[in-house]
């Protein structure tokens, strides 16, 4: 057993069965050993696909996946996605392929400082010095990236410890990721916020939007009056029809503050109190009202679940039932598309248990609060802000769940930073359904243009805004990577081609053009 | 004036009058500021395309042009290109948006350490920190980014830095870029060396494969027998009917090693002695004999052109004539298509004074030899390894040089990493006739996986080197950018796309099926 045999063997004894891979010649004892049948292996055409598909796993299965990305520059390409990931506490494992020890000290024309590169995003970074040790050294990034919350783990592999003798895998004792216990005075502090009947936020995050912990929050809401928010953006949200529903604080500053306005208290679990996305000339970073008093329930690295379970028992209010979204059925639009057409068309075409990624911006902002009653599904969001995440984490949720259909809702700006997921996606038959918003435009630009103050963009400025010299011709760029593709231009036809698109295996294009 | 304001004029006061942008919120106020006529900016859908761009420009112009990228992700996405250029010796100026400094505290979910990423690839990074000093920090970096050999600047621009009031721009004394003059016992000591009448390569690069420096070296090579070689990859060689022409070392070690093995003295100018690109078990770094001496006789940044002049001076070889290229005229090739009748089409078709950008990797390697003799004309290599130079670096320089058409070879493998490039080639109408060289496969990889050692790819292995599930349709991606296409079987048709290529302006994609 060679250094990469040991390992592959490593990751999957871990638990780590996936690799999205891009591979260039440091690594080929690597792919050899993606003969092992255990670790299924996925090519992408571009490394920002693998390391957002890793983080679309993570998002959907809660353990890492592997990246295999050629040394620096490739790690580079990855680093966008993995700042998503990362924002997301979503784990992953990234191996990095670099050149043998002896060879460094030539500077060869591909050697970086790999360290230097991963360091600012990663939680973790360890260069495997000898095949021997690199078992350990697996081993080891496994677990810090299936820590709570998860973390960014990268392993550095010289060519010589690929190709070495490894021996028998020496392991780490086995520890078992665990989330910590909240601190019970915190709760009795939170009790007696609740209690106080002054108007609360309670803002989600992370793991606590899903299964028990959401269902736990509702509990708490339905008993105390509470209210429950979550950021604009959040990791993956179970929502729809039967869930317990959480209402979006919005993404401009000034409605955002609108809807804090009246809270007295805000109380966080697993995130921080509101922040603008971005500073505004004379607008303010936080986005609470003065005097808004916040208190943390749960810090990042704790168990909402519990916490929640803790909180009932301080509220005598274990066996309230939860409030539950009921379902709201929707009406096949008709007429032209517009965010809210657009909203009903999704409301109405959702399947249950589907999976949505969104990163569809001015298209989509406005229109999620309108699915709110849909079929259950789980809805995925960008947490990083670094655009060209979409195509990728749906890459890596249809691959995480075979048996759901993800619907990919990208703005055709955002689509062009990753559009190589769609060839991955034609090669692996993978059940995602891309919208595409044609705009031809960075839309978002001329609403931040006018945010900023810097008044009415010109003719230059415009330029830079602008996609629609030339169009981009979706269709032909679908047919281009094997994706059958559709245009729409009514809500109507929308509808029915997300319809339509779940009615075969493999992947779709709608291309919806406004 | 604000500080976006002042930071525009300045790069155009100090001769950087082009940007490569791909904007985000944080940039609006410079993007108002791209109002400044005299300043060109050409936007990309992706930063890989803005970086490599900006290498292009300055292979050809040898000044360097500015980026805009967006926050640390932004960067990142435009690293990789940024090492190939720093590979290069290329100089740019890189403007990255940023948070405002009273906003970054709060952590916001687009904030990196920009510094961090920046450091690795960069030589002189700096954070704008007011409006007033912006114009310095501005001169700053374009002044290193003018020295030579060129540099990356990178300078990183808050939001608040953009927007607040500038005042009048202070700028730091002007200094001239110069080359330092080689050292006289260094020249003497060569011109010992080549009067031994003993075997001797000089090995040229970066400046030294262009204008006077290159016309000077073949006077030494006439004078003295000494041979002229290049690296594999050279930043910019001037090369065909007419220029002295420079022999390339091949890329794969057994014939690099092969080429070297009767050389006593390897004299090297504006690089080091030539290293295997990769390591490999049992395969030395080292490529010269044992035995064989290396002598430096122009350091990076050192003055090629005037140690050339210095070494003929020495040599009394002032009046010697140098050897040049004659022009050798190259049938229209019929039948199939394959690296020699590729190379024949290539040397038929090339219009005087072209530029070709070369990332054909398999198909190109060995056919290069076979155009020495065609009309006159540029040809630009990928310095740094990382796959994705081709298109942007073409894109940069047709920009750099609208006059000349640009003939960008890539294989299809790395067209994939930036084809986000033909999207600004056809908006800006740039002479660039593109060759996807399709194999349906990373076919370098095949070749790479028996070197490893690796032996022959089963199955799974041979699932990450193949293209061809599904096949790429070139012609639907040229479409779906705006880019007019044709396809080609044969050896014939090849010679007659890029003919035609070249009659009219615009850009135009050849897929060449292999």
């Amino acid at each position: 057993m060679n250094g990469a045999q040991s390992l592959v063997a490593t990751l999957v004894d871990q638990g780590v069965d996936i690799c999205f891979a891009n591979p260039g010649t440091s690594e080929m004892h690597f792919l050899s050993a993606l003969e092992n049948p255990r670790m299924r292996s996925v090519l992408c055409l571009f490394e920002g696909v693998a390391t957002g598909a890793a983080d679309g796993w993570y998002r959907m299965k809660d353990t890492p996946a592997s990246t295999l990305l050629h040394l620096g520059p490739g790690l580079a390409n990855g680093l966008a996605n993995i700042h998503n990931a990362k924002r997301a506490s979503s784990g992953m494992v990234n191996i990095i392929g670099e050149h043998s020890s002896s060879h460094l000290k030539y500077d060869p024309p591909l050697s970086s400082d790999i360290e230097g590169l991963a360091r600012p995003l990663s939680h973790w970074v360890r260069r495997a010095e000898s095949a021997d040790t690199i078992a350990w050294d697996a081993a080891k990034a496994v677990a810090k990236a299936s820590e709570h919350p998860g973390q960014i783990a990268t392993l550095i592999l010289p060519g010589d410890t690929s190709w070495q003798e490894a021996g028998a895998p020496v392991l780490p004792p086995a520890a078992k990721p665990a989330r910590k216990v909240p601190d019970a005075a915190r709760i009795e502090h939170i009790a007696r916020v609740l209690r106080s009947g002054e108007p609360t936020l309670i803002i989600l995050a992370n793991k606590a939007t899903r299964g028990a912990a959401l269902e736990r929050a509702g509990r708490v809401a339905a008993a105390t009056g509470a209210r429950l928010g979550s950021q604009f953006f959040t990791a993956r949200i179970e929502r729809g029809a039967g869930r317990v529903p959480i209402e979006r604080i919005p993404y401009a500053v000034a409605p955002a503050r609108e809807f804090l306005k009246d809270f007295k208290h805000i109380v966080t679990v697993e995130t921080k109190e509101p922040v603008a996305f971005f500073s505004y000339p004379d607008k303010p970073s936080l986005l609470k009202p003065e005097g808004t008093l916040v208190h943390p329930l749960v810090e990042a690295d704790e168990d909402s679940a519990l916490a929640f379970a803790m909180l009932l028992d301080a509220l005598g209010a274990t066996h309230t039932a939860p409030r539950l979204q009921p379902r709201i059925e929707t009406p096949v639009p008709t007429g032209a598309l517009n965010p809210v057409s657009i909203a009903h068309a999704l409301a109405a075409a959702l399947p249950e248990d589907c999976i949505v990624v969104d990163e569809s911006l001015t298209t989509g902002r406005e229109s999620m609060g309108l699915t709110i009653g849909a079929a259950p599904h789980d809805l995925i969001n960008n947490m990083g802000g670094s655009i060209g995440y979409a195509t990728p984490v749906a890459t890596g949720a249809a691959l995480a769940c075979p048996d759901r259909r993800v619907f990919c809702m990208v703005g055709d700006g955002s689509a062009m930073y990753t559009i190589q997921s769609l060839w991955t996606q034609a090669r692996e038959g993978l059940n995602i359904t891309t919208i595409i918003f044609a705009n031809n435009s960075y839309a978002i630009l001329k609403a931040e243009y006018a945010n900023m103050g810097a008044g009415t963009p010109g003719e230059r400025a415009l330029s830079m805004i602008d996609l629609d010299r030339p169009r981009i011709d979706w269709q032909a760029m679908a047919t281009s990577m094997g994706v059958p593709s559709v245009a729409v231009d009514t809500a109507q036809a929308f509808h029915q081609a997300m319809v339509d698109s779940t009615r075969e295996a493999g992947p779709r294009l709608i291309v919806v053009r406004l």
